[in-house]
């Protein structure tokens, strides 16, 4: 859905993928998850088999906190869709699993929101374009104007949603209007992108595993408002950025991303703030990255991530 | 200049200011080198009291390598300029400095030059309009088309220089056009963004200390082409970025700033290409910002940077 | 004091040191803080030419929060110390200066505390005795015998001062015999390295600015016990540890230093610690190598460190 | 092989073992590369289902440049080693794998190699007695005898082969006796921890991927001697250490493990050597721990690294 007058750059072919499967081959991404026990490798190797499987990525862990096994395959076969899906069924019944297979072809449908700092938007934007991060960004979503020239250079629709106490532009009507975003745009993904409004509780669960938020701390330490401010004052010498799911408890999602920048007395919090934004960037853009290629799975209140 | 029909972005209030000079006050840096001796910071400190200066900043280095010492000052005074000229000149002569007097409010005006990849020219142009970074871009010079959007949606007027072997767009005469763009734009610092052609010696020459290019690797390794296949091709488990000045032996200048990223094993070069790009654009930013705020000074083959 | 038939290291020169001074010369540091104004730099360094110094390294930070001024100057004289003393004593009064002259060649002495963690502990005494730690260790106390083998490997005394709930080893009692270790050996700086008795609030208030303890979290997250089991329960991307002056609020006090390490899901709570220890050591050892070498300065909550 | 009469520090039980095995279960590690094919992981997942193995961690990397693929598997079980050799035989016949199965209650017997400088040789020494690095120490090899009381203090026998120019101790010499001690300590792995000789290339050929060495610089940045002082020379921003394999080709050799550490100008060549030295150890220390866990396998010129 891009605009035909928009301003465009070049979009190179995307980078960063595995050995390309040959003509009429197509490639998927596995991941399962079920309790640990005897036999799993086997058996979805078996699968694999079956259907004539390259297996180009494989990783596994073994949770001793929970018992539970995770697995994620990369593999390209000739055989169509269905016939995989077969051939892992009962693999899938067999060992209780929560399977998912995806089409690699298939890019993660991302709306993403954001309010008047625009330097993630930006990142996000830019390499998405570039290829360097593999999803479609269908919609941005706003309860500010300022950033709709950088969605509109890279030829993205931008919906204006503001919230306000009062009036017809309450929080639940902004939540209701981004439920019908995420039905009209088939979206898969939702990223808060330094958006400064609280999701409701509801909202939350409903998007469970499926929003990712970007916080600028390196939790759990300065949950909340103004972390790097909440930072100077503590005097650390470290800022950070945390990406994570987001869940009904402030900055309490499971966490799947996160760095730290060196930062000293001499600098102000202001000088946090600017120094931070890089780090920011890099951290949401990576959780994005690994997420949309199927990298992390849930482990209770813990991410597995397949790097 | 800025085409009045670009694309905008909202340009907010710049972050990372020292504390504002009272109304009427200038904000000045002071930089100088000299053969290291007694007096010279009682000297420097005394003329500074006599233009009333308030000092927020300041440092210093003693090289014992070079014999050389080095200071940097940031302060403001109700003295104009003439003033803190005249009071400073007589310290000047008696150590034999090689003394620089800058107007804080006058930024670096920079050149930018790139090619095909556009991830650290987006930086540059990103954080200069952010106010991250304070530097004015008058222009961007390319030897192809493909980021001039790029550059008109920061309305910044980009100029096409192609480069080839034959013709009328041979070397030489781009490094003419080079020459007078800097001249007609009044440059105070060229920037190559990931600029694909090497510079001629003379050209390297006249742009001495004027000049910052970012090498992806971590010199002195790697220097040359395709550093990140050369690093791949080694198996090193750290990728990095350099932003250097610019001399006529390639990859080099004196180093202002370095950053590594982890890689391993499961990464390709065309993932070591990937990861390394927001290196790249940290490094070369954070270069930029210390050469703009008189920070880096070249200390025979080495910089010193008051960071 | 050291066992003349304790196994002993060879003992290099210290690395590190600055341009010595010539015969004849002493070596000082000189920390200082007091109210921000103007011409504090243009005293000091006046006072110094009296006494012909040689500056060899001056840093100085002006805190905008708490409007103090804060500066270390490390130079070398032939002047007597009361003859410093005597020059820098009208500036100090003057100005309303808190001031330290520190006689560079007097090593801070150190008493270390420990329980059954001997890593921190080998690490101090390992960088003391080659050279890189530029401190005493006249005394190594521990709850518990298990390390006495190692401070007698390095020929430092070990007293063994056990806690327990009843009896003769109160808590109270330990403290009381830690006050008379402290003051038998004329101790500057206590260290707890990995140490796991709590400090009383009146052991902490005496000990104000002297003591230094490390924290195995990157605080403010995790305090308190446990921290790599509470930071794996968290699902957090990395571990860390944090060196900080010891306060009535227990892992409240002023950071010095902090490192970070990455983990992944991988790894257990017992990989936490194992992967903590060296970021602990380097962490504990730099902070104490700053506070021997003056160049940790106390403003408010945080420190100023002219690293 | 323990001095009755050294002075001993106390041993805790291991830490970082996985879920332990059952009674009457051994652990072991297998790892394998062959020819890249369908089918393998198949084959080698049911070969250990066989045996009835419960698998605690599974890797696998397929290289694109070398067609190679690479496996490593921890497991245990109830079978005797014989019948998991049988299991295993026909599945690494079938593929042409280079296959290994190691008992992972077996410790790889490491010969340290050492001169002047012990702090890489203290912190292979303490991390082996304290349980996280997995290897037996039986001997310690140097050409001087400055380090003798370290290995004393741990009770590892301590064996002097200096080697000069003429007379008996030449290096060929030295490198016989070096060649017996392998043979008489039945040595896995040799570990040059500082070690200053350079080994002969018949030697490091004997010794392919059997012997680790530090180098005190980013490989391939600064090989050969004195690179702090190199680094220091170049102005670098970023000081390192390369844990690699030794080849005939000094500082050439595929690289196991690289870190860095930041660097200003106020650092001399000197202060780099100070501060560069816990980030040897630390590289050291985790690349031999890598090894001695069956974690890296040889790609060419470049390890895969299962870590």
């Amino acid at each position: 859905m891009s605009a035909s007058d928009a301003v465009r750059l070049p979009s190179p072919a995307p980078t960063g993928a595995a050995a390309s499967p040959a003509a009429g081959e197509r490639e998927f991404v596995l991941t399962l998850s079920c309790t640990n026990t005897r036999g799993i490798v086997h058996a979805v190797s078996g699968a694999l088999l079956e259907v004539d499987a390259d297996i180009t990525e494989s990783q596994q862990y073994d949770s001793p906190d929970t018992g539970t096994f995770f697995m994620r395959v990369e593999f390209h076969t000739p055989a169509a869709r269905d016939a995989v899906d077969a051939a892992l069924a009962p693999v899938g019944e067999r060992f209780g699993m929560h399977l998912q297979l995806w089409d690699a072809a298939v890019r993660t449908r991302t709306l993403v929101m954001c309010s008047k700092d625009g330097h993630t938007l930006n990142d996000l934007l830019f390499q998405q374009r570039a290829g360097t991060l593999p999803i479609e960004i269908p919609v941005v979503v706003s309860n500010h104007l300022d950033l709709q020239p950088l969605a509109s250079f890279y030829g993205v629709p931008f919906i204006h949603v503001p919230v306000s106490a009062t009036g017809t532009q309450t929080k639940a009507a902004a939540e209701a209007r981004l439920r019908e975003l995420i039905e009209e745009f088939d979206i898969d993904l939702v990223v808060l992108a330094r958006y400064m409004q609280i999701l409701s509780d509801e909202l939350c669960a409903e998007l469970e595993g499926r929003a990712i938020n970007i916080h600028h701390s390196f939790l759990p330490s300065f949950k909340g408002a103004r972390p790097y401010h909440q930072a100077h004052e503590r005097g650390v010498k470290l800022i950070g950025a945390t990406a994570h799911y987001v869940t009904a408890d402030l900055d309490e999602g499971p966490i799947i991303a996160q760095s730290v920048q060196p930062v000293t007395h001499a600098q102000t919090a202001a000088d946090f703030v600017a120094r931070g934004r890089h780090v920011e960037g890099n951290t949401l853009v990576q959780a994005v990255r690994w997420h949309a290629q199927h990298r992390v799975l849930l482990d209770g209140r813990r991410t597995v991530v397949f790097g």
